[in-house]
């Protein structure tokens, strides 16, 4: 492990994190809402701890190898998330305890959006802001990770979209080396987000909700400055932009960032897995609209707008509300949540395990049931015309093994804290799924949970964002030999 | 398709399973139940309808291949489920509805062991004996299917089993013929029977008790003559002599073949899945003592007793009770219902996925694990010594999705239905994995559900038995083509 270069590059993040401090310091001296001192202390030690890390260091160059990307992948997320929390430890208002401060923090950076707080309208600008501000934050770093990190580290599959790798964005050939792939990159996530604010804005919003709201829609994130969500709005207009921002922001980066160097829109319809996530998305919006209409829930067309803003907020992952879903009737929340497990496409902002697993999951086991009537026949599995390597399907299925077992122990774990089996499993599913609100007692917020189940769910967060296996490889012992 | 052959064996079959109406009208005489009638009606019409099928084609000879295998063995299952409820229609105790015969008759053959009836106690001993033998009769037909007919047809990676392929038991060389095969299973299986009747009657049941409760032992059923279930009689070394039997019949009766010819127990403990099997149970086992004893659900010893049987009923599938374990605290019901999904060892009368197909999932997460550290490693996945082959991990990973997604859809359907989600989650589990008491709602039976979850219930029990594939390869148009 090249330790050195690891600490140079994270004191360097440090110092730029705590740049972001600035933004929401200024909104506390405009708006006065005493919340300035908290931004302060969370600029100066997180900026100092930065510097003492970086400058013993700040000469080494070594190569760094695979493992230290995994080391350095995981580090970025824990140690934003710890220095991430002091704001809201050290403001008066909300004033949160260590847990809770992590994990609203963690919640934040990885997207998930799920909050322990509760009054959320009547919080200091400042925070609103910052909590708004670590979602996108977090959504700029995922970008980075899934489009150019993961294939790297060759992640549950995910080295099918390696840019040498024939596949099916392989014609995009993304910038090779990772610092103009990320600008690229960023490049589309602020073009993405500067139209989200603006059309929020035209939409009716203030300039801050706008914003605000734009930073957490782009990045999936589904964290408010209102505790009734998108549903404050009670605007279709503004449900209509939101939607609109969330499907486009769960679909692969890589097919937006071919679209805007190529003025093309024809490659989203030739990418299988762009197909698929639409067709999930359109049969689980006809399904929900067909039965909250039957079951007398809404009127017609309120059953239609409801279904399409809620079942794209969950499968996608977002997390935003204009209803209570969890109280829709019969399997509804249920079929909402399992498709949060399907999640956004591979390379987006997105979380859960990503269409383009289930899509090949779904074809191979589509092939053993060939299988079983052509015993001798050759059945390769394929998408659109390029067929898929053992080594990539064996991936694929190891993470989905691996994603599945992790949820069980963790839903182990909460039911031995003491929760109930409904409010346990969709708590993890939440968090795992980087989704956010969850069922039973964590239908709006996770602040009456015990610390240990918060502790867990943080953990959860952390897991489900880095790829499940980015974050235990790290256990194993193999790993830390030289 | 050799749909003559088909039905010559169909209607042999049927001709068989009439005779197996007669114990139970000897039975009727012998007590005055008063439910003669039933079985005599059951046997005619049976035997007519098997004579009906065969008598046109019982001169046909034609070589039988896989496609007609898939065919046999679910019509077996369905056919004989079908006319095995005709005694509980027509008897006037307990008179059931269409739906609730079949599933009751299903839930036999399959040894699922799930009721639709309560005042077990006071139904006619005829009508009783009936539904342990349905067990046993299924359990009969579970070890041909499992030993002999699914490593032929190659259903979830069971050709692991044949006996020409290289695999942990490939030295017992199971005599090649199916027939002679099946002779030398029943025959254990008889053994097995004989032994557990003997160890109820000496350890204090009523003859008709113990040979009652021999057949769901070692059917891995769970039916009783009782509804207290084994916990009516209260007695240590009652669950002693059942503990040891549900142990033994969950095991793969390959292992006890090559016992009874060599005269050895060594290879038993050379043989990976069994080893592993142990693990579980006695992990399982500690765990919940543990628990108990903490929460002072019941005094330490109390808590030790209760938790190895409840363990080991559970998690073979077989579903006894000592103790309503759907009561005991935090994550105990769960972590309990999930050891079914694993269930018994391949090749028993155990349900679930079986265990040999759980550790190869393991085995292939740590392998991906390791790739990522090494990623131009070749890294065999090996039991014992034995690396398995690629096309048997896919096998078992299309077994494992297939699985899971049928699961998920039952689950929905039931939702839909209008279950609430512990009832619907555990009825699905408890019914694929052919394992019978569910939680919430279905604690002690299914007779309250509406008659569409009691239909999807009774297909996904035959779907558990017949390791999915075996049935959904059915629904393919491919199966159906010349
Ligand atoms: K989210
Ligand atoms: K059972």
């Amino acid at each position: 492990m090249h330790y050195k270069v690891i600490l140079r590059i994270l004191g360097l993040l440090l110092m730029i994190f705590s740049i972001t401090m600035l933004p929401p310091l200024a909104i506390s001296y405009g708006y006065h809402d005493g919340t300035h001192m908290a931004f302060i202390s969370g600029f100066t030690i997180t900026l100092l701890t930065g510097f003492i890390i970086w400058s013993p260091v700040y000469r080494v160059r070594e190569d760094l190898r695979t493992r230290d990307g995994f080391l350095i992948t995981v580090l970025f997320w824990v140690v934003l998330g710890l220095f991430g929390a002091i704001p809201f430890m050290l403001s008066k208002d909300p004033g949160l305890s260590f847990v809770d401060a992590v994990f609203e923090s963690l919640s934040g950076l990885t997207t998930t959006g799920a909050t322990v707080m509760t009054g959320i309208d009547v919080l200091p600008e400042s925070i609103l802001f910052y909590r708004q501000q670590l979602q996108w934050l977090g959504g700029m770093g995922i970008i980075v990770l899934a489009v150019a990190i993961l294939p790297m580290l060759g992640i549950g599959g995910m080295q099918l979209y390696r840019a040498e790798t024939p596949g099916p964005v392989k014609d995009s050939k993304l910038t090779p080396r990772i610092t103009e792939t990320a600008k690229a990159l960023w490049y589309i996530y602020l073009s993405l987000t500067i139209a989200c604010a603006l059309g929020y804005w035209i939409a009716g919003m203030t300039p801050f909700d706008a914003i605000g709201h734009s930073f957490s829609t782009v990045a999936i994130g589904g964290f408010s400055t209102h505790d009734a969500s998108i549903g404050y709005f009670d605007s279709p207009l503004i449900e209509g932009v939101c939607t609109f921002f969330m499907v486009i922001s769960a679909i692969n980066f890589g097919l937006h960032f071919f679209a805007w160097r190529q003025r093309t829109f024809s490659h989203y319809f030739q990418d299988p897995e762009f197909k698929f996530y639409l067709i999930i998305l359109f049969s689980i919006i006809s399904l929900s609209a067909v039965v909250l209409t039957l079951t007398e829930t809404y009127a017609p067309v309120e059953s239609i707008r409801k279904a399409i803003f809620e079942v794209v907020s969950i499968a996608t992952t977002t997390g935003f509300a204009t209803a209570d879903f969890a109280q829709w009737p019969v399997m509804l929340p249920f079929l909402l949540f399992v498709a949060a497990f399907a999640g956004g496409c591979a390379g987006s902002t997105g979380g859960g395990m990503k269409v383009i697993r289930v899509l090949l999951i779904l074809k191979q086991g589509h092939r053993e049931i060939k299988r079983l009537i052509h015993p001798n026949a050759v059945i390769p599995v394929k998408l659109g015309r390029e067929p898929i390597s053992d080594r990539i399907l064996e991936a694929v299925w190891g993470f989905f093994s691996v994603y599945l077992i992790v949820f069980i122990l963790m839903l182990i774990i909460l039911l031995g804290t003491g929760l109930d089996q409904v409010t346990a499993w969709s708590a993890v599913g939440a968090t795992l799924n980087n989704l956010g609100p969850g069922l039973g007692e964590v239908e709006t917020h996770y602040g009456d949970l015990n610390s240990t189940a918060k502790w867990v769910l943080t953990f959860a967060m952390l897991l489900g964002r880095l790829e499940v296996f980015t974050l235990l490889v790290l256990f194993t012992p193999s790993f830390w030999k030289r």
